[in-house]
């Protein structure tokens, strides 16, 4: 059975697909007819609920991916493929305590935010005030808000944070705060950064050079679709080219 | 403090890792001399510990990407980049219940068994029992043995479980198990796929349509790694070129 | 001095490029008023010559690139970067002789005609009327059409030519002319096939094997654009991520 | 019948390769036998010749390809991949009058000399007298010395030419000859920059920002080969991931 508060993903007919957190007595409205959310609680995931007008209406668990895709967003968030990769570069797992800063829409802390689980902590500094409501709202529409702490603060004023189990930046020019960002985690930590531009990627390792933050690596990630057509197997015709470089390190102080 | 029984990381000054569970009683045999395990339960990730012949070597937290590298291997494992996305996909997180087949050495199993917590699981079906092994040393190792349930059994015969959240195969001939594959999961659930040539994967398709499995997709990462010389940022001039295909599915019963 | 019958560029102040052959007599017609064509005998590539509205026209020497760029389409045609490898991998060059099927719009005997020169000579084979009068257009357009041998003719009946140097199969079932195709070419020569699908390469590989078809290779040339920005230097956000597989061999009988 | 002077490349039943000049007299040394050459004067190319020993060795007209990869090399040399997309963009084709810098062992230079024919004409500049003298020994191993102009000269001193029809630069500061470069070309003309690291793109780039070089582009060919295997195809395991950026621009005095 499926708790109130659980983030549920209804999916139509035609393969529309609603998330919501499961709420009792709240209604999803669709093209097909609305649907009332208290009798899932009594149902599992997998199962089929049907609209006023009888159509029906899987319930499933959404993925991260299907939660990333969800996002509002107001600004160009990070792809699911660069996410996945930093998060095993970045040992994101149940427990961890993550640091962040650059939130924008929040498809990263919410990456992070599921991945920590109840017992783990995100951190997310975010200078824009519009770019902090954005991403509180995102993260309470997938349940994930009490994970993560929100701070609207210039990150230039430090971190006023420590001993984080590792880091990220996606910040226009995170080699002004290398220092503040150093003290934001712990020791040995695993911190990453995303650049649009080599012009960046060089800026920010000049500044790497010499400095806390050792084992560099400069990667970029690229996905390829093939059109899922047995006969007629092949790449599509289009991809996306570029989102960005991501950097590695860590922090040896 | 870091409690007896977690995985750490052990950086000599050149840069060398040793990755262990923490045992009190126990030692580390190093080029620069002996560690004792049993003083690091009163320190903290980030810290130092001194041989006996008085190098220091820095305790850290290792990363998932850090254990997949660290990974006793007699087959071609899984690669991070791939790992990543089939992670989001697949939306492997806290508590959640997974089932796989074809563990090979393993790397995927740790993957999954390192995001589920200590509330997830991870069912994983190995017809060869020298894979079932290495497998479970490997899982061993880094102390994820126990959110793993490791079944040596020919998945012809059936996956003998029910109701997992997500399924990957990494099998040379995944469409012989399609039906079984699909019992082993619920409804709505995603499922992935690994495999090399495109034959297979125009083979796969054709038993996909019109199937239960629905929304497929396929794809390839590709990682490319630049040059970290902030004067002379360039591509490396070699790379993996292949890994494998990735299919992605949702079961729909 | 510019002879007439040669093929000349008009390239607007704007940058619009407009492709002509030299014929003293004509007029061109553009925004900017209208260009008499016979004074341009007496001007030499990058001068510069006047609409009758007084703005200026730079006269280029077109380059290939541009006089594929220009070819009227009603087919997918070769992209630049694929003609490129193809025109290496087979030697085409001054004097040559070579052999292709499959015209459609004529952008890879348009390259093949430019580069054999007027000693040279391109056979080209066409199924389709509609394609060879295309193609025929094309060619005259670009002042090319006497290099080149146009049949409107199906393969199928065999090529009415011998001892071509090299040859190219531009059709969807290539390994039904395999035969007819060794015979169209001496012996030693390389050839080369284009094919969209990765089920085609596997059918021509398998009708290749045990062939007189040898030293075969299978290649995908992809063209990654860079925004030509020098502060923010970064690939284009998309790219034309599939055209076709490239397959060669040398015809060993 | 093959002409004294025509280059040709004998080709070992094992598919070794051996690229010479017919030069009646002469002989060959294979691990087979000795070949005599005059007789192939009488011969055609596909056809085969018998060493002193019996073996038969196929004549065969060697493409651009085989001459390029056959180049004597103390330089990296461009690859063909990114030779096929320069000579496309440049326009090199007969009777075209061609200049580049930095010659290195002479590949480029060679695909030129092979593709403007007996009426074309290559220009090559080189700093290093070594250089000169290696890419001089490659040009006339494959018979193209006589279409080649080599200046042993540093082009700070400006190109003794002008009215080029295009022109290339392969050379470390191409920022620093612009002015010289320009005045090699005729107006409108293409010309082509290599560099290897992107600080370097973004150094010429700013060089070519207002100045007479406009439609500025830059781009990356990536070449991904397929293992040949029709029942198992997929792209080969590693790829040679990067050789070099290609900017292009058209000159507009």
């Amino acid at each position: 059975m499926i708790s109130p508060g659980e983030l549920i993903q209804l999916v139509s007919p035609q393969g529309k697909k609603y998330l919501r957190i499961l709420t009792p007595g709240e209604e999803l409205h669709t093209h097909d007819g609305k649907i009332e959310l208290s009798p899932i609680t009594e149902m599992g995931f997998g199962e089929v609920v049907y609209t006023h007008l009888g159509r029906p209406y899987r319930i499933i668990r959404p993925t991260l991916y299907d939660i990333i895709k969800n996002i509002h967003r107001r600004t160009q968030i990070i792809y699911p493929k660069d996410i996945g990769y930093i998060v095993m570069r970045l040992g994101i797992g149940p427990g961890r305590r993550v640091v962040e800063a650059g939130c924008g829409s929040g498809a990263l802390t919410t990456a992070f935010a599921y991945l920590v689980g109840d017992n783990g902590r995100v951190h997310s500094f975010e200078r824009r005030e519009d770019f902090v409501k954005l991403c509180e709202d995102n993260l309470r529409r997938c349940g994930l808000r009490n994970r993560v702490e929100l701070y609207h603060r210039d990150i230039a004023q430090g971190f006023s944070m420590e001993e984080a189990d590792a880091g990220f930046l996606d910040v226009r020019t995170p080699w002004e705060y290398l220092k503040e960002f150093a003290q934001a985690v712990k020791n040995g930590s695993p911190v990453g950064f995303l650049l649009p531009t080599t012009n960046q990627v060089s800026m920010l390792l000049t500044s790497l050079e010499g400095s806390v933050f050792v084992d560099v690596e400069v990667v970029e990630i690229l996905l390829r679709r093939y059109k899922p057509n047995a006969q007629r197997l092949r790449p599509e015709d289009r991809m996306v080219a570029h989102t960005g470089f991501l950097i590695f390190a860590r922090v040896s102080k």
